[in-house]
């Protein structure tokens, strides 16, 4: 320690590289140089020469990311209804099994994905056992397909068949690319349940009252409360300590304060509206489910073949199987860009460690990309602990490494801490390749063997290769 | 700045007096020595002297707030039933109105205070109009009461009289200072409310449903629970950016998704139950009269002439009536310490301003005797910019300099963006008399005319002649 140095000056900083860092101590009165320098990533002179060629076509990709970002963060999700999968979703008819993640076949599914197959053709009766639903899905009688392409997202193994109950989040946004529709399964609780895998008589049990009873009554709440807006609810949750993804008591809970008069005017009986309310309320990741399907009806303006961007960078979707890591491009329309899955750093609950768990899987990092989740650390300090990731008073750190990623800020979605700094928002493969700063997922472990569970918390990261390959197809799609 | 000199060691910072920034330093990596110094507090030699002479008794001083602190945070506070003031607390008889802080005779009232006052009067039925009740109070025919001295508490007016429903907060702890009972009304919300000052049909209507509705079935609710825990809700609450004074979202919603399945049970038909859930979701403030209760059932095991702690320097009590603030001291039993209130400083709801605000008013202080509140204020950056105390990241200061004026730290209240550090616990009058910092009170701003209702939020500061006055009489207590 120089103390007489530092006596006879003012302290100051020189911050070179990332800038978030510069940013925190200036906001502190420190005096801060900043100087921008990244080390080049190692072995990888190939991004380099992609990045300099695109630096040609940079107001071009700056309008279309301007554009994208437009209709993302002009998106207006409200959840409207539940319906039965089948009859909402176009396409899902007999015999078709949605699931997390980029494409995949039977063969190549982990654990849980497989025990969550073989419990969801029982549900629907395709099996009348789950040796026979496995031997059905191995044969070739069962057509996979990701959510992602159908308007839906599932969280882990993400499941999703006709007869399911699904909730309708519309993007009431006015403009030609709005007044879209998207789906995702109500939140099934936490041990034994099918999104990690389960499939036992208590799982299909659960499901069966979710699709008879709480489903329809959830629907008509919904339907007697004109919706429910997610946007004002997402903010008011990032001031109450949620990132909506590894964290959603605070709008579990709002979406119960704001649902519980429209329940009991709809419930025909005080027994099953008492059941509907305490199913809600013992359950503090019910929300999780819907911020998905409200993630995916932000994306969906900008992604796919009808609504992707020509020449906008931003990634569209991440989302894992359980085998594979697979993102999307709004450029790139319905391509995927997959590597193998990273595993999940983090914490395991007692009795279980890293040989237990399931390689990273779930389309549940739509959070991610709509810059919630690890993205939005910084307003859930306390999930900094429960993931492993560190200190609670490193989530505004957190936050700012992934903003370096981003091409903009959300300004609807602001945190207290960061003094109403918007949540990074729209994630450039431009800057994930040339940073090589993977982008972080909070999220769940669930154990590699199905019908266990859940059995840690944790930080994956997107494999870089994902995005090599993206911005390799991004350039292409400009010549 | 003194880049050369920076750049040739480590930085390092000496801090001189309050110990939080050091630590707050110390936190972040930064070698830091500290140095301890205050100010002399200019004019208060006596305070000097008094604190020079209960240094020669600190051993035994210690010893007994040691106690003090083992009870209020030994204390398990649970929100048990709902029932007539009139019922419970003992004395609340005919023509016995109590009011918000220290003793005070109605000519000596404030606007808001009056107006409540002769609305009660009403209410009860001890006279048919407002303008009778105030003549009948004037008379003298109404016996004026501190809350505190009968186990109640009341936020802004406080006024309690007997056929008015109060919540009932039980002290589950076990042991001799145990077993004790606090009361306060329900929230009426926001708007035009006797709490400040309301007292028209309107007000005297809600009162009434809540008297005979709404009250009744929280009653029963909590019965069929079995109670609400508060210690572990509060815990939860910190973690969700309330600091439960100026902030009660998340407690509010937390007792909502609690009692929600019971009120199904309980309520009779499905209008009344829809209309009862309907107003605790219309209400963010409702938490926090459970949590005043909670606050005073916490309080009174070191409090009053039965349970005061001979040489506990800990406050018991802070409070105010819109004329003066009083506070009490564990060693001081019922004694009073009166000061004129100040007025709070804050922002104004739009078309309001300085000249139509009351002084600082209520009972409600009693949640920054417990650590909450201004203390708590690093869990609720939020609230920082809502009343005017500075910007979203100063919070963490705050709570520092408030912890400079207790005794201790409660360890199952914890602020996640602390790193877990539990809220400043039991003001030690001591500490205010020494450092001349005034605890800090997180308040609503009643207009000054009776029946307008709220028109700001700010920052009140106790006044230190209280603090003065009680240390001069706890030093005249330990001869």
């Amino acid at each position: 320690m120089a103390a007489k140095s530092l006596l006879s000056g003012t302290p100051g900083v020189i911050n070179i590289g990332l800038r978030g860092f510069a940013a925190d101590l200036a906001a502190r009165g420190v005096p801060v140089a900043q100087v921008d320098w990244r080390p080049p990533r190692p072995g990888r002179e190939r991004t380099g020469e992609l990045l300099a060629w695109l630096g040609r076509h940079e107001a071009r990709i700056a309008r279309a990311n301007a554009e994208g970002l437009r209709r993302m963060l002009g998106a207006n999700p409200v959840l409207v209804d539940v319906q039965p999968a089948g009859k909402v979703i176009s396409g899902l008819g007999d015999r078709v099994l949605l699931h997390a993640g980029p494409p995949l076949e039977w063969r190549r599914m982990c654990g849980p994905m497989q025990g969550a197959v073989a419990g969801a053709i029982v549900f629907e009766g395709w099996a009348p056992d789950l040796k026979r639903a496995a031997k059905l899905a191995a044969g070739g009688a069962i057509r996979f397909r990701p959510n992602h392409r159908y308007g839906a997202v599932g969280p882990m193994t993400g499941i999703t068949t006709r007869s399911m109950p699904v909730m309708v989040v519309e993007n009431r946004a006015r403009g030609i690319h709005a007044g879209n529709r998207s789906y995702c399964m109500i939140n099934e609780g936490l041990g034994k349940v099918m999104r990690f895998g389960a499939n036992d008589a208590e799982v299909l049990a659960r499901l069966a009252w979710l699709r008879d009873d709480f489903g329809p009554l959830l629907g008509a709440a919904l339907r007697a409360a004109g919706g429910l807006e997610l946007t004002p609810l997402i903010a008011r949750g990032l001031a109450m300590g949620d990132e909506m993804h590894q964290r959603n008591v605070a709008c579990s809970a709002l979406v119960l304060r704001a649902l519980a008069p429209h329940f009991a005017r709809a419930a025909g009986d005080a027994g099953d509206l008492a059941r509907s309310l305490a199913f809600i309320a013992g359950n503090e990741q019910f929300f999780l489910n819907i911020g998905m399907a409200m993630g995916k009806a932000m994306m969906d303006p900008l992604s796919g073949p009808h609504n992707g961007i020509e020449a906008c960078s931003l990634v569209s979707a991440m989302s894992r199987n359980g085998t594979d890591f697979g993102i999307r491009l709004s450029a790139t329309g319905d391509a995927w860009f997959t590597a193998p899955v990273e595993m999940p750093q983090g914490l395991y609950f007692p009795g279980y460690g890293e040989r237990d768990a399931n390689p990273d899987m779930g389309d549940s990092a739509i959070m991610e990309t709509v810059g919630l989740g690890a993205f939005a650390m910084a307003s859930a300090p306390a999930v900094m602990g429960f993931v492993g990731a560190g200190r609670a008073s490193d989530a505004l750190a957190f936050t700012r490494a992934m903003g370096e990623l981003t091409a903009g800020r959300n300004p609807k979605w602001t945190i207290p801490a960061l003094d109403g700094e918007g949540v990074p928002a729209g994630i450039d493969v431009r800057k994930v390749a040339a940073t090589g700063v993977q982008p972080a997922i909070n999220t769940g472990i669930a154990h590699r063997k199905p019908g266990v569970g859940q059995v840690g918390a944790g930080v994956a990261r997107a494999p870089l290769a994902c995005f090599d390959q993206a911005l390799e197809a991004f350039a292409a799609s400009l010549k």
